[in-house]
């Protein structure tokens, strides 16, 4: 398995503050693969757009513009 | 600024692994913005369906269906 970009703490957190009361393990880990999924589609996305204006720095604009394209 | 669920750091890694050479201070924190957004809207529906499904415990399954639902 790749190494997490994100903490399973944090997803833990995350589907906690929604009001569950437990949380399984495999909870957490299918967050954090979901949401990595998503942060790479639109860091791929992002980064086009970055370069379409000539840039070679990936801004907010473009991850902006990159998830409301997606989702 | 509520605290954040997730890493500015994680968010770095997750952009450049997409290639981007440079990846602007804003462009982590707006890409964390929208991951957190996204893991709490699977958080409710995931909780939901645990309860539809009679447990206090939500597991990856929820989780899966949640986002499976949503996006």
């Amino acid at each position: 398995m790749a190494r997490r970009d994100v903490s399973l703490a944090a997803m833990h957190r995350i589907i906690e503050k929604a009001g569950a009361e437990r949380v399984s393990r495999s909870a957490t880990e299918q967050l954090a693969e979901i949401l990595e999924d998503v942060g790479r589609q639109i860091g791929v996305t992002a980064l086009e757009l970055a370069m379409h204006a000539g840039r070679k720095t990936v801004r907010a604009e473009d991850v902006k513009l990159a998830a409301k394209k997606l989702y």
